[in-house]
């Protein structure tokens, strides 16, 4: 293995180094960055600052071979990247027309400002990064033998950005182009299991990164497209429905599988207290899909919301299969659900039994003319995890249901 | 005004550097260092590479009077904050006894090796900075004229760490001590509402930093005692429910008022699709308080969980003073909670009117023997903006409730 090419972040606003506003850049480019092989040797934030950022590009530029500049792009006197990166680069600022066009376009019937026009300037001899999401494009050209990419400061309009035009402009230092790489996500699964599986898989000449998020792991191949779709395949076989194609979501998948099949859904939660209900409904047009639920948090609420009886409830306690599958029919039953889900379990730190440890958590899937299916869960973690983790767990377990997937058991 | 002093923060570990995890201390840290009248002049993330944080911790030194290390005090042979600064502070590590019998007090009954006693050792003639939440002490001295304070990496940790300790060891270049600082709480209120607010008081010689963050400003007043008093008795008049003393946050506000008096909430919800019950089973123990509820997040659910009559829903809509009201005392009637809260509104992108545009949202509270209290809202902000700010309103408006204190309107 050759040795890794340096990369720099620089991510500029006073709104940073006051602690107005949650940096998220760095944690999105710095695993984009390390999955394509490269090796993050500082990440920064400064204030909007011109001796300070001058200081910090030049240092940026004298000791990595990928500069990342985010931010700064905007039409006031703050906003000072287009300056810096032009001194820098020891060249004069240029006016681009077209560009100057897009953003009256993008204003119409609004006034702009002559400070405008400052964003469609960029240093001579650099090209531009269009951006579909906002005003200012970006920018990229070498200084020396450094590469230097420059990308506006709001997340909705970087990203996208960075995703499409980085990984290409840094091929000459990655090797690999952006076509030669497959998506793919896996859930509820430690990161040690998931290299454990990559192992257990054919695996030619593929090489992979990954992306860890708080519920899932975003991971990529790089090699060619029949090695990549062989180790894909033999992860779906090891992993089921715990590992797709794409950079997907699992309240987006349920939602897509019941749409699919114009199935509206219920929930009921004890653990969870409405987390699954409000991820059903972070996507806007979720009421085609999501019927409402209950929130059966104390046992008097699972008998008087769900028509649970005492006795299942005393004979077999409230995480049980026999709770959560009544629960899940109760739905259905009282209702009229198309599909029932339902989860009940030890969120902690109080209330676990030798029996019933915290992170014992049972879900059941009714839906009308087929067996309920139920399975329990262990999951590790701080209330708050175990309780991210049954929701997730309640989502992929219903989907999988809907389209006949496996889901093999795993010890996380 | 004199001019401010020099801050600089260094976040260290390659899970940084490679977006394993989401840095939170930079945001944190800034916000209370400007708070505390210092400019933070670099926040930077690099990885466990002594070269790298070696030039690092160098260059800051030599621009800042003030630098924050966070992280790189476990045991491992990657944790290289000790050696570094014994380095830079040209000052041997010296081995703490009493250090070490705390860590192996500990860890009673676990295997320490021998790796771990370097957890108990610091620079020669630095200062010792308690930690009461986890193994390894900070650490503070000077290296020239800048001040260097070492906190370990853990937010659980490094937090209560830093509010505790730095705003003391830094009086020398801030001008004010620790216990010359009131803290307070604003919800549901721009920065610039804040702003006018304060205009409005009693100031005597106070000043004043805030933290925004998602869902709240947490604000710091320094001055003479009878000053920060007069002015937050005046804020409290001004603001009503909308501002507290202390650092607080909404569902612990209204977890306790339930608790004092005995009683339990259940809640019906709409655009918030679950998000309030969620938080209100974030803190364990919240049995106690919280009875359940539902998701009534469709007309069919509205009326199957809460028994709406349909006229009511084709008379005034689902998002409108009478459905919120009967979606409130359905809590009550049906299930017999003792406080039943209702959330429902136009969360967008779709659905608003011109008389009921995006962000319109009814809260309404129904108490045993005391008339339904509700109120309408308007949130500006995205969809998850809109959801987040409903559930905070319903949260706070229902303690206002119980607690009799007044709940201003203001346009944010």
């Amino acid at each position: 293995v050759s040795e890794r090419k340096r990369a720099g972040i620089i991510c500029v606003g006073t709104e940073l180094t006051e602690g107005i506003i949650q940096d998220t850049h760095v944690r999105f480019m710095a695993s984009e960055l390390t999955a394509m092989r490269l090796q993050v040797v500082r990440a920064v934030q400064i204030p909007d600052s011109a001796p300070i950022f001058r200081a910090e590009l030049a240092r940026a530029i004298a000791d990595c071979e990928l500069v990342i500049i985010a931010g700064g792009l905007g039409p006031t006197s703050d906003d000072l990247t287009r300056e810096i990166a032009s001194e820098e680069a020891g060249m004069p600022l240029e006016f681009h027309e077209e560009v100057w066009k897009g953003i009256q376009e993008r204003f119409r019937g609004r006034t702009l400002s002559e400070t405008n026009r400052k964003q469609a300037m960029s240093p001579r001899g650099f090209g531009l990064i269009p951006n579909a999401y906002g005003t200012a494009p970006g920018f990229h050209g070498m200084i020396g033998k450094t590469l230097l990419a420059v990308l506006p400061g709001p997340p909705a309009e970087l990203r996208p950005m960075f995703l499409r035009y980085v990984p290409s402009l840094a091929q000459g230092l990655t090797g690999t182009s952006a076509d030669e790489v497959s998506w793919g996500t896996a859930f509820m699964l430690a990161e040690s299991n998931l290299e454990e599986a990559f192992q257990g898989c054919r695996k030619g000449e593929v090489s992979w990164g990954t992306r860890v998020e708080d519920d899932r792991i975003v991971f990529n191949l790089r090699g060619a497209v029949a090695d990549r779709d062989g180790l894909l395949a033999d992860l779906e076989i090891l992993l089921g429905a715990r590992v797709r194609r794409g950079d997907v979501k699992p309240a987006k998948l349920l939602s897509e599988a019941l749409l699919a099949r114009g199935m509206m859904m219920a929930s009921a939660e004890s653990c969870t207290g409405g987390l699954l209900g409000k991820w059903m409904t972070d996507l806007p047009g979720s009421s085609r899909v999501y019927w409402g639920g209950v929130i059966a948090y104390s046992n008097q609420s699972k008998q008087r919301l769900l028509g649970i009886e005492g006795k299942i409830l005393a004979e077999h306690g409230a995480v049980s299969r026999e709770t959560s599958i009544s629960m899940a029919e109760g739905l259905r039953e009282i209702y009229g659900a198309d599909v029932g889900v339902s989860v009940s379990g030890v969120a902690g730190p109080e209330g676990g039994t030798p029996d019933k440890p915290v992170g014992t958590v049972w879900i059941a899937v009714a839906r009308r003319g087929e067996e309920t299916a139920a399975r329990v869960f262990r999951f590790p973690g701080s209330r708050e995890m175990i309780r991210r983790r049954s929701a997730v767990a309640a989502l992929l377990f219903t989907e999988a249901c809907l389209q006949g997937l496996e889901f093999p058991q795993f010890e996380v």
